[in-house]
């Protein structure tokens, strides 16, 4: 029972490995009568893709996205939108020398346990890859959400040991990290561009704001809508951590202090990041995700091979030395997939 | 399209308010054949229930279970298992006062714009009353877990600004707290008192181990078993973050420090918290949660009434000033959710 | 991974065995603000309850109603309806006789094979008071149907080889049969208390006729409008078949005599029985069910123990000899769920 | 909230219409490490696809499979597979004529209803072009009910007035019908031929037997193995009713008659069709569908614009005179879906 599908009403089932013939995604439940292009879609995967600045990997993939279904003289028609990226840079024998070798933290150990099977190239459906998908199906959603007035924002807040002080979002697309802080980006790149010579990667924090939503989207008690944005983020590779508006920070606080109070023009503060009790507020959501660093790296490791012996790794190739900048449109995308599903959950329970 | 079920396979269903007739669950899909009575669901049921301590609130609800279906002659049918607590300590006129009120911190004013409709007493489903469903159908999966050798142990690390240094699980049931180092849990305690007297609350962090889980648990790649505790654990009113293994540290960390890798022996650490993409490693799960103040305090607050008029609130009655030691057995019970359902899907997908 | 809950919105989960504790329904997805009483309910679960008639079971039961949740102050609040009916007449040692055997035509043995366990009282969740519970929740979603105009009618049409020349719908409620031909229903009676003598048990058809559709309902390509229908009726244990329209005539029919065809007043014929495509046409829906005799007769028959030792058995008790009449409101409340849970889908994949 | 998925853990979502790009499915759920290729399931689509007699549609589409991810080496991953089949034969032109008609006995006034969309080019999802999806995905299941010794084969038994009176299966593949009886076939052919001549077409009965399947599939009390076969079969777009064992004959039997008895070696007759109470026996299944007419015929039919205004049709182009034949894979695929998805949830619930 693999979980390949996201979404309860807008949903979402991916498909596809790093270096298989190519990935892709059917959206099943699109309102019908959207206007929606392949340019629409291609905007968000040029965010994501590979080989954008001196600081992500070098790889080079088009990332070409066809529409197979779902539309008709440029509208949605209501029936599923079947979307997909045929892989073009495969190049499997840049792996050949790990092919047995199990990368320290990649999940190629664990695959392995799961599945009995090992695909040692790239990393199948563990890879970044993947994402891309996921992307390709935010865009749609975006498009529906624009339309209801919802702007989603995401963006770097802190790498390599650098915190931004400035939320300024006019220049997040401006900069090589997708930072909020000119300063900070200026540093935090020059910082990583080191690193790139140590052969090592580094993690960092990406925050999203979310301006527009209307007050009332969330399915109590399981499906509270931060509980579903909390399975989102989680479910990327990179993530091991979220909190929503005061987040780690409320643990110390006292509820006098902690608690989102009203006067007549509504809520005067946002502790809660825009949701209480599951339920959004109508104030900005506000989540923070932490970011592993890339477990790719050249650097010298050791690991053992399949059969437990010892060896020393060094995984070559082409990689990210921070991954935040190109995870900054997958948070948005997961997002939105999140979002979207709310509404229409919404509108069916008062339907 | 209310969010009231969890699980795919072990699924379980929830109904009942603070102050309706009663609280409950349906699970469908248990085992047939494993021995369970009623005992084993109240000790749970007690570890969660008020009036524990000095420090809980002094609401007296026995919180008695009855097991109404799925079990005959001590052993689970197979056949879905309903369970019910009706409630006893209902006295909705303490809420009389406050009828009007929107509570800061509470989820009254999302309530009201989700559903329309104002259940003035308590908190209707966001009540923390509805977690002794839960914690219910997570005593049912403890005894399936519990042959597998899977041991599931929450504890507070953090409270009132003050850590636990010690990592002692056996002192956990044995202080009011439910803190794993008792020089921390003593002052815990007393610095809680003295919140009382000032008529506030406090925060937490709760961490939570889970030991003897078998490599190769979790659904790639949107129900990975990180994504399905985050919103498992999300899903707690209380609950505003989440992290794994070295979690928001990893931020700041290099790929060379965070990477966990092997020898012959296997893992040398455990950063990832026992998931690596989104599947378990077989060594030990580690996450904490970052626990909001209690909403409810008796100190007076400003607020606005429905009709958008400010008023200033006293929530007087019977609270919790920290939550903590009472989420404690609820966030093994949503631990114990997770990983049951992960069991069952992974013999579901190699059959 | 236990079937115990239907539909995708309008969601219903149902537990309890004929001889333990209770039956019991739990509905999630309810539109909030309906008005909803227990005798909205009630009214149903008497038209299933046994003890109505001479030629229905003789045991007594008052199927009393229970709303334990999702109600408050006489309207649903959109948090999930809980419901109960807990068992009274429970005589279990009425089957002390027949403990160790597989009643013919019973699920005895297939629930020993597929869950190891043999439950002899009653026949456990294969009982037919399981429907109470699909009776209990369909009465729910009738009161929101009815808002929309539509209107559910199922009859008895056929019976120990008595087929209704006329569809008088005024005169279900009045005979013993719910038939919708008098002169039918009186020869059916007295056929049918001729069986009781023999201690034999007869089969029959009821048909369901759905007004006030729109169309437009229906979610293509895997659960049609027809396809769900024919899931929910053939979930009825007593069920063997179920045709739509013309039904299994078409098999005989040319594509021009079959063929529903439009004028400017709209369609002109309906074989279809108002669906095309998996979506309703706005005509009136119409489908037939094929109905197995009782399977417990008092008439002697052979059988084998569980140890595979030929037995003879008489299932005494208090049986229906033809369940059609009491299957009737049963068929409205699955009706009532499919098109309920349609609406509420079409509602949101058009948001 | 389209309904483009079917089966719980072994899930199938499809995509794609008859003059789009291509249609396609992802399955989730697949048990790793199962041998697979393209032939396995091109052998199955050659079954299904137009132009392999006099009697069905002259239309030509290779309905070449391309696998894109899923396996690696000849074996399944147990991470998604995705399918695709480009379409090749889209002459749209061919619709022209009926763009604004509503074709009688098509889905083209309620898929208008429903979605507000007209795409006049074939049907669009309503298209039988749509269950090659189905057929690719069920052959990767047959794959694995195979080493579990299951055999599905379905066959008409009805057409165009004439009944099959053997049952040999040995000659399905071996007349243009699929029918089970020689001479029955020569016959129906002969009638069939002359339809074409009318430009009229001829519906018909085939008939489901499953051989090989153990007892205790099923999960009542609504996903019983027989709702779920319902539930696929009339999701077929021709399928108009369904009877399992004696199905509508039934309704005239008495208990004594139709309740099937056992002695010491098992079953002495399957009434039930191999099912009861929604699980299964372990005797055959065995269960008949409705077919109805092919809707597309070039005999002259009225109908009416999208403005309401009567025009007389004809659908000229390449139609199936008779679906059944083509239908006979589609059943066997929609077969092994369910029944390999009750496999896996039987796992599940005993695990």
């Amino acid at each position: 029972m693999s979980g390949s599908s996201f979404g309860q009403i807008f949903k979402v089932s991916t498909f596809g490995e790093s270096h298989g013939k190519g990935v892709g995604v059917i959206i099943d439940g699109v309102t019908p009568g959207v206007e929606i292009n392949e340019t629409d879609i291609q905007n968000q995967l040029d965010r994501r893709k590979p080989g954008q600045s001196n600081i992500t990997t070098q790889r080079k993939e088009s990332d070409k996205i066809h529409i197979l279904s779902g539309v008709y003289e440029g509208k949605t028609t209501g029936t599923p939108m079947g979307l997909i990226l045929y892989n073009e840079d495969q190049i499997s024998s840049d792996y050949n020398s790990i092919k047995d070798l199990f990368r320290p933290g990649h999940a190629d150990y664990t695959y392995l346990q799961k599945y009995g099977i090992r695909d040692h190239r790239g990393s199948g459906r563990a890879s970044g890859r993947e994402t891309s998908a996921r992307v390709a199906a935010g865009a749609v959603a975006m498009k529906i959400l624009e339309s209801k007035g919802i702007i989603i924002t995401a963006y770097t807040i802190r790498a390599v040991g650098i915190s931004c002080i400035e939320r300024n979002l006019d220049i997040i697309e401006k900069n090589n990290l997708r930072a909020c802080d000119s300063k900070a980006a200026i540093e935090m790149e020059k910082r990583i561009i080191s690193l790139i010579d140590e052969g090592d990667s580094v993690g960092g924090i990406v925050e999203c704001l979310v301006k527009g939503v209307k007050p009332g989207l969330g399915e109590p008690v399981f499906d509270k809508i931060d509980a579903e944005l909390a399975k989102a983020m989680v479910s990327l590779g990179a993530v091991k951590a979220i909190e929503f508006g005061t987040g780690f920070s409320c643990a110390d606080m006292k509820g006098s202090e902690h608690n989102d109070s009203m006067d007549r023009n509504g809520f005067k503060t946002n502790n809660a990041g825009g949701i209480i009790g599951g339920i959004t507020t109508g104030e900005n959501i506000i989540f923070r995700i932490a970011v592993k660093p890339t477990s790719s790296i050249s650097k010298e490791q050791k690991t053992v091979n399949i059969d437990g012996e010892e060896q020393p790794i060094r995984t070559e190739g082409r990689h990210d030395p921070c991954i935040c900048p190109r995870l900054v449109p997958v948070v948005e995308a997961m997002t939105a997939l999140v979002i979207i599903d709310m509404y229409k959950r919404e509108a069916a329970l008062l339907s």
